[in-house]
């Protein structure tokens, strides 16, 4: 590569981790100064956007080259000045300003931020709400979907009544496919926000499990809508190819599902049968190697990569983190947690420089405001009815003020933006990018903003201490009481997924049926015929314990409670965690 | 992109990923059957050249697309997948296949690698042999590199004479570039060894010093000799070009060590007046991305990135790290460490794999034996007469043993493959290329296995304990002797770097002369004047204890040693740091 290239690449990239550097410090001082209503991504999004603004003001020709650049503080690592130079020292430059790399964004910071999330989730309360989440996440996701295409496809009529764009502009097809753009709700933004304020933790819980799950709905959904539309049905709506879409769709889903619980297997059983917790280093290497591994091979397979990687760091958290030493535990954390915050903070000022920079932004007035009020009525379509639906089986009801402040956190950030800047080669795609650039702006900010004026007037309790919830403490009763009926899959889990890729739960041998007894063996814990007394207690109704491997040479002992990584479990899926574990107390 | 080529780029990323997991399992099941021959580099070394080989075995179609995908396997993270994708998009093949992508060895991996050797240095042991290390590193690299080249140019006219190369093929200034190319000898291969057998600490402290400052001098050095060829004198000896290239070394040398120490200031300044040590989290990502700003502006300025990325290490070490929290210590060595475990496996990996599917290698029997002799001669002319010239300084002289285990512990890798894989334009560079990997392969693997009979033959003491280490006592005990005359620099340091930068020391406002009094009152610890007993004795013998900021809001306290990170400093240099501390306890 040329130096002048070299030297130029090194100038953005240094302004981009400096730009970097300034969101951390101005979010960090708005936090001193208790100003918390904007948080980092929004921090990130405007100084991305002056950065734009001055790019944009620059003399013509380094203006023209910093569009060239453009991609460079997509990711703002130095390999991003290899993608530049090789891009750059090959090719007329005309041909670059037509394409991003995104896929950096999918490939390098998306993948740590979503396993993050979904790692993090709090395990416990994920699955006492994992009915209520999955409603939301995959009927909601869909239900949006729909009311968004539909209703921009009617705005997209109306502005070829008034002569605003030409018929065939919009498609059906189109308005669907940003339908499902739209309807990835953001887990970073507001949530960072809710933890800070220790929001009620059934809210979290919901909100959180929601968006994480439904950025897989929503990716998967908008493959299978490109696929429909590039089938070669044109525009109109085909039987045989819209079940053939619905197929990929499922299909798509389900395999990535599985592969992300395959990597999850493997990495137990690497955790479980090897003596690797010896080095925290190694074990976290390992970890962080074969889930990113998931993510990889899924993109081989044509699979979607983020999902898989979703659910692998759901499966991580709730299998393979009971196998590691905690000085793993500990070490793997806060790796993802330094590559999501760094990860987030540099795709949000790259969404704000993009907003400025990208040169064939398309704003459709009409449009846009269609958008706008789509995404709330969506929101609101999404929101009202699947909570009225849930609270016939819910005991403990989603109350109205949470239904509100729901229906309003409906952020737009990251997916959605990767969704829409994969591909800016039709006009309309690049209306969408411009139309989506705007809501993420907005959601960002005013809805940001807006979360904690909400929350008060919602009167919705903050400042709730994990410990001190007495909802929560309520469930640590319940499940401690024995006269519960656990459902198929827990019994499942607990009884041979469990034994299998942890030390935890009743020993295979005793679990599975004799003529599966050399299966039993190989899979046992290595530690459970040493000494029994130590391990787990095969009662379900003390599962609530957890396994916590100890960075000794012993045998793994399980503690009640972790205070390293909270990660909890309980049988108590009466209602199919729909999430009426509380009212168990009662009975 | 196209789907193809995103699937092909995942497949190989995926291949790069396996192979780094496969090293890892490897090098810890060798570690575990306690045959400890041979450790990670060597297997990634050795499992690089498997995948290559296997590629050189494929059809030929899949072949010449693995070798288009070549860089690939270099990086092996997904943006690498952009990278080539990028490529591939625009560019026809034939172009790509004489590129590496070095840049991003330069750029992504290396820093770090570098950072951690410098960060990881034992400070204390550091200093008191600084004098012996740096006269080593620079005159030693000097001397080698002049002998390499001498010798060199010696075998390619005998090739001249026997009519295995046209006169005119390698000019002195192509040998003197050699020279400089395999005097850099690698920090990371040996010293896993060292430290894991626990070795003699001053040899490991000479051995790690001087290989980590090594690599500065020879990258400079060869910057220098190629901008000497490049002012297009020729190749014969021209003065003023001759002194132009040499104050361009000490240039480039002097302004890169600035670069590094500047942003060591601005991270050591943040720290220490703000409270950014109430979050681990901001702290590392602070410390992390000023680190690497310190890169990334040396190459803008067209300084040396990794020599800029290598101060830094060594200053932010010394000063920044005392203003760190005791969390913020730990994680930010932790993130260091996995960026540099996971950086040198690939990079090796990538070694094996280029030796085998490098399509231009250029095999010169004679320069390549000629190369491995005058190696080794350089080596002796480096280790042997600067040993006896140091020990006449030397209260405690380096012992023969040890001088014997340096000159034969010169192992090459990263540094010296990336300098030379970084132009394979002419068939000199090619030559130099095949040759450097050859010589990094048999130093990795050869003179790597024979670490261990060889320090048991030269019967250096292993298994020796920091804590236990009598030399070490002493020096703790020497050092709080306060009979003792620390040099000009110390001093300096003591009474005015170190308070100016950390909350040690004493407060500037003594130590400072009136007439600065605003300058002193300004970069004292803001904690200084609360509660002074709590901080750091003023009296220069009890500097040895570090200052340890607690992640209290509390100011921050003094206390003797940090099990975090062992980082110690002392005042005794009285012989510049040629190491005779110990002698002074019978002072």
């Amino acid at each position: 590569m040329s130096e002048k290239h070299k030297h130029e690449s090194a100038v953005f990239v240094l302004a981009a981790v400096g730009l970097a550097l300034i969101t951390i410090l101005t979010g960090w001082k708005l936090k001193q100064l208790k100003y918390r209503l904007i948080n980092e991504p929004g921090v990130a999004l405007f100084y991305g956007m002056l950065l734009g603004l001055i790019a944009t003001f620059l003399p013509p020709d380094q203006a023209e080259h910093m569009g060239n650049m453009g991609n460079m503080s997509l990711n703002s690592t130095p390999h991003m000045v290899t993608v530049n130079v090789t891009t750059n020292d090959h090719c007329p430059r005309h041909m670059e300003k037509e394409t991003f790399d995104t896929e950096v964004l999918f490939n390098l910071f998306l993948p740590p931020i979503i396993f993050h999330g979904a790692y993090t989730l709090h395990q416990k309360r994920f699955l006492d709400n994992l009915g209520s989440i999955a409603t939301f996440a995959f009927l909601g996701t869909i239900i949006s979907c729909a009311t968004i295409g539909a209703c921009i496809y009617g705005f997209t009529r109306l502005m070829v009544m008034l002569g605003r764009a030409a018929d065939g502009d919009f498609f059906l097809t189109d308005c669907l496919l940003f339908g499902a753009i739209m309807s990835a709700t953001d887990p970073v933004s507001v949530l960072g926000l809710l933890s800070e304020l220790h929001v009620d933790l059934e809210l979290h819980t919901l909100l959180f499990g929601e968006s994480v799950l439904n950025d897989a709905v929503a990716i998967v959904l908008t493959h299978a809508i490109t696929s429909y539309s590039q089938m070669g049905v044109g525009h109109t709506f085909d039987p045989p190819t819209f079940f053939l879409s619905l197929g990929y769709f499922l299909g798509v889903l389900a395999g990535s599902f599985l592969l992300g619980f395959v990597f999850t297997v493997i990495t137990a059983l690497l955790t479980k049968f090897t003596r690797l917790y010896e080095s925290p280093l190694l074990e976290t290497s390992v970890f962080f190697l074969l889930s990113w591994s998931s993510f990889l091979l899924a993109e081989a397979c044509g699979l979607s990569g983020i999902v898989a990687v979703l659910f692998c760091g759901l499966s991580q958290a709730r299998y393979t983190i009971h196998n590691l030493s905690s000085a793993g535990k500990t070490r793997t954390k806060q790796l993802f947690e330094v590559f999501n915050f760094l990860g987030e903070i540099f795709i949000f000022s790259y969404m704000g420089y993009v907003l400025l920079t990208f040169p064939h932004h398309v704003f459709k007035a009409l449009f846009i405001s269609g958008t706008f009020l789509s995404v709330f009525i969506s929101r609101a379509l999404h929101i009202y009815p699947l909570s009225f639906l849930l609270n016939l089986g819910r005991t403990t009801k989603i109350p109205c003020s949470f239904q509100h402040f729901m229906m309003f956190s409906g952020l737009r950030g990251v997916v959605a933006f990767s969704l829409a800047v994969r591909d800016t080669s039709t006009e309309v795609r690049r209306t969408i990018l411009t139309t989506t650039l705007l809501l993420v702006g907005f959601t960002i900010w005013a809805l940001g903003m807006a979360t904690e004026p909400m929350l008060r007037c919602l009167d919705i309790r903050v400042g709730v201490d994990a410990d001190e919830n007495p909802e929560e403490l309520s469930l640590e009763v319940a499940t401690g009481s024995s006269d519960t009926t656990p459902d198929l899959w827990s019994r499942l889990d607990y009884k041979y997924i469990k034994p299998a890729l942890t030390h935890c739960g009743p020993p295979l041998t005793d679990s599975l049926p004799q003529w599966c007894g050399i299966f039993a063996r190989l899979f046992s814990s290595p530690y459970v015929h040493k000494d029994e007394e130590q391990l787990c207690e095969t009662a379900p109704a003390q599962d609530d314990i957890i396994c916590d491997l100890e960075k000794t040479e012993d045998p793994p002992v399980c503690e009640a409670g972790d205070s390293g990584s909270d990660h909890q479990e309980d049988l108590l899926e009466g209602d199919l965690g729909l999430g009426n574990a509380p009212a168990l107390r009662e009975a």
